[in-house]
């Protein structure tokens, strides 16, 4: 049976690596990208091949950077007494779709995890303490993914920081806007019940 | 709102060009390829920079080539005298995997589709013409897509090669094997009981 070329073989190697992207999505990417524009395929290589060097992670506040600005930790507009913890740089990104946060972000760069080797270490509180400290936040808003990894970050990092004379605080647990009572899981729905809002 | 940064917008709307891939899927590629390893990003890169030059069109069958060599127009092991016609490079592979095609290829590289500008003339049919008389080929397999525009590409090369002396057919048109009739559309099953196998 013929094969592929070698070098098409290395480029669906290479697109398998993507996410949620298996062999026939691979394959499908890789003939797509044959029929590119020569210029198109050369714009994207060059992006690619300086894509870290262009876009950083501020050593502030671990967010992506525009080369050499980060655009959150430089606006003069944003409350620095407000700081969101958040576990990747894209988390940033969703919360300023929403328009309501105006303080600083912290990213971890992971949550915890012991079974993937995902320790406390890896978390750096001395320098969330020290940001904390230098920026003199009042409030701490900790912005993380509902899962057992979440949890486990959202508690620790809780108690590292009741040592501390600030307000902490989580993202609320809840009914997503727009869903049914029907399809909602009963962890969501017991969650929604103890953090009841009330009304008047 | 914060913006992504300049480089990763450009990544995004690079990724959008892939097939089937919207706003949402390039934008978690594009966050995967800033996690990714600095040497796989240049490997990837390097990959789709000389991609055109590496897996070239075979100058006679249109089909990939390995760098310089085609595997199919040079085995011996293959007969000239059975040439299949498909729409593009990626069919021979299919066609290969059934292990049940031992003739040549010829790649027509589009199907007619006037609407999209996809004219006879682009099928290029004096070289098809060329190749059936050196080649000395005794049948033709037209392996093209069930649909309209495979259907009249199809209409179209049987008239053409009407004035030759050689057996045109087509591919089987019927069940998929492993389906169920409930499943089957009208189109479908009709050319199927047209086109049905006596067994005795």
């Amino acid at each position: 049976m013929a094969k592929y070329p070698k070098q098409l073989l290395s480029l669906i190697a290479q697109l398998q690596k993507l996410p949620g992207v298996g062999k026939k999505t691979a394959e499908r990417f890789a003939f797509h990208l044959l029929e590119w524009k020569r210029h198109d395929l050369v714009t994207l290589a060059n992006i690619l091949s300086t894509l870290q060097e262009m876009v950083p992670h501020c050593a502030n506040c671990g967010c992506l950077m525009d080369e050499v600005s980060c655009s959150f930790c430089e606006s003069s507009k944003r409350d620095p007494s407000l700081l969101c913890i958040i576990a990747s740089p894209r988390d940033a990104y969703a919360l300023e779709e929403t328009g309501n946060f105006l303080g600083l972000y912290h990213v971890l760069g992971t949550l915890l995890s012991p079974l993937d080797g995902q320790t406390p270490d890896q978390l750096n509180v001395p320098r969330l303490m020290n940001r904390i400290e230098s920026l003199g936040v009042k409030e701490v808003i900790l912005a993380l993914d509902s899962t057992l990894e979440g949890d486990a970050t959202a508690l620790f990092l809780k108690e590292e920081l009741q040592r501390k004379d600030i307000k902490v605080s989580r993202l609320a647990l809840g009914l997503p806007v727009g869903s049914s009572l029907d399809f909602i899981d009963e962890g969501t729905l017991s969650q929604a019940l103890s953090g009841r809002q009330v009304l008047h």
